[in-house]
């Protein structure tokens, strides 16, 4: 009997073996999430096995450092290995796509940080790779880590409960501010061949995954803009002098459409002077109203409009009650978690989707569906800001829109 | 001798004749301010004269509750009395331009409420006769009043004096929620023959006067998009029954190009519920932030990003001291002030103007510029959201716009 | 026919005339108020009639800017006059109760600042010709006007209605900073021969006025600590050279255990750098708190501990709505009101009250009360804190008080 | 050769091997501590060798889940081992001095919760214990974990800079809400003999000891007063039948004098309404004023008195960047951290005063001393109140006090 070239995953092993590919910023974020959810959360017995990376010697520090067993820098031999199952990939967007197909072709289970490839066309191939391999019951997921934000989990039943009725407009927003000094270097992030996009891909991105989410909803159309503040940065050539082009935006504006009726705003920069890392997000309904802000990730904003007038007030819930999501698992009312328990929680909910053998969520296609909107905005900040139709939906009628 | 038929202003009357037209919501406002001004400001000497309206017995009732000496139903006879110095126009927009521009011929001051008419055309009309108005001494001025709320004044100092070094982008918004309800009953302010236009003329107005007046810049291009999100209320029928179409937008989104080459986005809305009057304003320069919310309009958000990081924050400052704009005349510090004096110092400000013979700002002109705007994010909308360029200014170039 | 010695007021006057004593800070406030509450709010029929001074000149220049008929120097001969039916003294605490046992005695309704006076003595004494006026329909009232906020105002109305449930505890303070300087110079604030008392008499007295009328409920022992952290100013002497003994307290603390068995905490200071003008009240019950902040006075926390505790919040509520007390005079929803018009809620109700020959809260008797509260608060401090009972009440006893 | 019976610390071993006792609430924060501490910061090399507790089946399922090679049920069978290096105690308070000053003896580096223990008596013979141990070179130190929030050793660092001036007053509260409820049941936390006391020694001893440290400074003097608001709670009896007398504060206030002639008042509570675990913290200088609340403990509120009046306001640092304390470890700025993280910063602080062979703080020492001052409040307490003196200090002398 030989070995069939795409393997379904192993059933039910004693313990899944875990790899993951990166350990820069994303890399440290992950293996912390996989170094403490069995600590707090009733999960399949895993192991923290390899840490992979291009610098031997940097990557075994980091796997000693981060909790893995071992390190390796060729990642197609970790795939091969028997005793890993599940990929999580950390490595740069460029890389995704081979990362991903390779893996989940060898039957592993993949885990992938947004965004889902730099091109539509490696984002395409992934998910034809992620559907066939579901087929098979190899489960694979996008990293669209503010999900798992309790707040926002609250915030997500809180609308499908109706408690919000019917929502009309969103605002989302998503500032930093860490490009606003224009003597800060040029890096691979601002250049377009290696980024794909600017502050749109890294944070619009999150910022209408969210949208999404929240409203369980569909984009029909969009209009777009984008813009670059800081058009030119030093340190551009090889001696780190002169100055280069920057060929990303650093800031980006769109309208989003969607299939309700509602339509949503989006405004992202990373030159917001003092917006550390503010996704701000307000959702208007026509029976309630929900706020929240990252820095405050551990609060949500809601108001029911339909208590009496006199004692309506947005009110803010500290989501660090049992009673909400996650948050059994951790410490008593009042103590609050931190930003990196996003990814514990998307550990969580990966790991009990494989126990569980239902295919979790975000899905590669939804990651695409992302893409497909970002890349919408871009075609529209390209035609001058005009409305353009998402493939494969129907433009929103509305008697009055445009008068 | 003959009375020439456009006579400049008298020079100096021992005491200016004021008299107010129309007398709800803005009129009781503006009668406050006239009311009130000369306890707290040294302003010159002027009565409250005539209130003008068409019912007789609702005017009369309130001119006496209101402070003024007499009533009238004819604006036309108010006008030509000798002992009116002062036009004040709180009348619909639709009136406007016929009173104003009787006012500012007859040799009259004149302040109106914005916007500065219902049309482009009338509010040209208007603009023409202020300006040759203005040649002959007689000033005139439009009620954008929000310049004079304190924290925006200050607001303005410090981005004049370039606290906020270069202004990048600039994130405005005005929020309501008194149209939020769908069985909220048809009004005249929902008619485009009588409104002329929704939340975009109404408070985008405002919105989009503070980015010029802040920012001390001109806008050059813009997108627009317009919603209506309850298209039908009921009772527009005489019996106030039935359906009827709603033909203004209940909310706006717009980007505005400015001529420094910053972006300022702009979105409004009357159905975001639990917003009941919040213009927030976010100003974004490379050496600094500002942060407004005219719900708690005492206030301003400040970054100072010249500071050590270390000590970095927004701060709130409590415009309640006497070093603030116009806050000497009031109250010791920390003992805030409302909303209605917004139009205090407005008041405040256009006799000094008359007072000094100095053209008072915002002028008609500045008004009109700002209905150019407007019409512009209209002409967008109704071109699926297509960058217009403003008439008369030169289209921004930047390497990326569009990338 | 002769005069009686101390008539009664007069029925039904067509118009009630009013003088108001003193001009400074609380004459400014008080005039602001006679001057714009029937434009607000229907109260009888009145005419600000007279503006009492010591400088003739000085007092002249005032009742103009303030909107009084006539100014005048000599009080008593003021409240001879038949056309002056109500007395308003905004003079300092010393001259009180001399005034107030006059205008009470010829039969005028006295509305007078808080504190009732400068010692006890003199509060009883006023208090006592009160009670007589009373009995012949002659109208008192001290001048807490931090009980026409609108969001206290709304606070006592869910206490009362049992929204907070039993409360338990309520921390109170009152926090400024214009003595935080200490090269602030000295004055007779500063001075306890005719400041009375420090802190604790000018604003601890407000933060238990609001405890007390908050709750309901009474005082029966208290604990109490005085301090003054800047204990010389410069300026002492005539040629405002040297440096003087400040003899008042700039901070006090004090904790009063109610007849409820409730306990409260106040702490006052005005050496509070950066708070400006911060009463700040928290009360907490087993189903609810209440939170306010005088800095924000606009707004009312609430939260509603019967609400599920997946959704349970401070809620901020703009108590600016037609549903909120006082507010349906006022502006639409969102357009805040300033601290100016505690002193015009207060003049409305006081008028009310004499139409409606209902006697006005809060009494010269509530007035009285709270100086025996602030009494027994020196009392303590005197005697190393230690616990004191007031006057007339049962001490509480609580099985665990001391375990 | 013997073992001698107070050995040395074993100087350098290559690893530290580590033990900890207790597993609930404490032990898993602790075990959190260790599991992670590793991944961010430089620290000794050391193991989580045991954990310990008395129920051998549940020790065992907690050691595999918070990362624990083993399990065991003697403590004292541990502290022999030669393999253990450092004892972290989390068992009750009642156990803490015997473990403590066993594990001292052993030579044993001693990590223990607070409070140091249930009585005077047993603290003071552990901080003798300590005191002998450190001689050799044992380290000790108690678990007040708010000393490591980053935002607190920011304000320590700007006080000690000066920023504020001179501290006059201090505002410390601790509020939570987990017994408002009144049926909820009977504790052990609820008994005397078992806890100590109530609020005041599990959290007033949190706010008193932030005092101590951020201003470096000494009590000399308290006023103290406790209450108990729900005196009786179901399930007392063996058959959770009845009701039992709760013989423990739920709310206490305190005014503590310090050395510097700043004065503190202190309140907390366990039945605060919707404060869930919201320690509280307004320190006010001459030059300028520190705000925190532990609920957003990733931001801390300053003003810069020096700063023009003009632009002087509270701002909000979000203590997340580079050039915080202990933030270079973690995640780029506005990427918060949890409550958690005061626990890891606490046991990287105890491995690096161990390899540096400098004593940690706070020490024995500083829990004793925190505990003479709680204890000096429940004397108060129970003595109407009244200010008593801390032993070996000198009064504070005040020529207002009392006046």
């Amino acid at each position: 009997m030989t070995t069939p070239a795409h393997p379904t995953a192993t059933p039910a092993p004693p313990s899944l073996g875990v790899a993951a590919i990166g350990y820069a910023f994303m890399g440290k974020a992950h293996s912390n999430a996989w170094r403490n959810v069995a600590s707090f959360f009733d999960v399949p017995a895993f192991e923290q096995k390899v840490l992979v990376g291009r610098d031997a010697t940097a990557v075994a520090e980091a796997a000693t450092r981060y909790g893995w067993a071992e390190s390796a820098t060729d990642w197609r031999e970790v795939i091969d290995r028997d005793d890993i199952h599940i990929i999580d990939i950390c490595a740069p967007g460029w890389m995704h796509a081979e990362i991903a197909i390779a893996a989940l072709e060898a039957g592993k289970h993949v885990l992938v940080e947004k965004p889902l490839a730099n091109t539509l066309a490696e984002a395409e191939l992934m998910t034809a790779a992620a559907a066939k391999a579901r087929a098979r019951g190899v489960q694979s997921m996008i990293g669209f880590n503010y999900r798992r934000v309790p707040a926002l989990a609250l915030a997500r039943e809180l609308i499908a409960e109706g408690r919000l009725g019917t929502v009309r407009h969103v605002r989302a927003a998503y500032l930093q501010d860490w490009l606003a000094d224009d003597q800060s270097p040029m890096t691979w992030r601002l250049r377009k061949e290696t980024a794909g996009s600017g502050a749109l891909g890294d944070i619009a991105s999150h910022a209408i995954d969210q949208v999404l989410y929240l409203l369980g909803d569909q984009v029909t159309e969009v209009t777009g803009r984008l813009h670059t503040f800081v058009p030119q940065r030093p340190g551009g050539n090889s001696a780190g002098e002169g100055l280069e082009d920057v060929t990303v935006d650093d800031a980006a504006w769109a309208t989003l459409s969607l299939a309700s009726g509602a339509i949503a705003s989006v405004e992202v920069s990373r030159v917001a002077t003092g917006q550390k890392n503010s996704l701000k997000l307000e959702i208007y309904g026509d029976k309630g109203t929900i706020l929240f802000d990252l820095e405050n990730l551990n609060e949500l904003g809601f108001l029911d409009a339909t208590a009496p007038v006199r004692e309506q007030g947005f009110r803010r819930i500290l989501v660090n009650e049992p009673e909400h999501p996650y948050l059994e698992a951790w410490w008593p009312q009042g103590h609050i978690i931190g930003w990196e328990h996003t990814f514990t929680h998307q550990v969580r909910d990966f790991l009990t989707a494989i126990r569980d053998q239902t295919p979790p969520s975000p899905s590669f296609e939804e990651g695409l569906n992302v893409q497909y909107i970002l890349n919408a905005v871009e075609e529209s900040a390209a035609a001058k800001s005009a409305l353009i139709q998402l493939p494969g939906t129907s433009p929103e009628t509305s008697p009055t829109e445009g008068a």
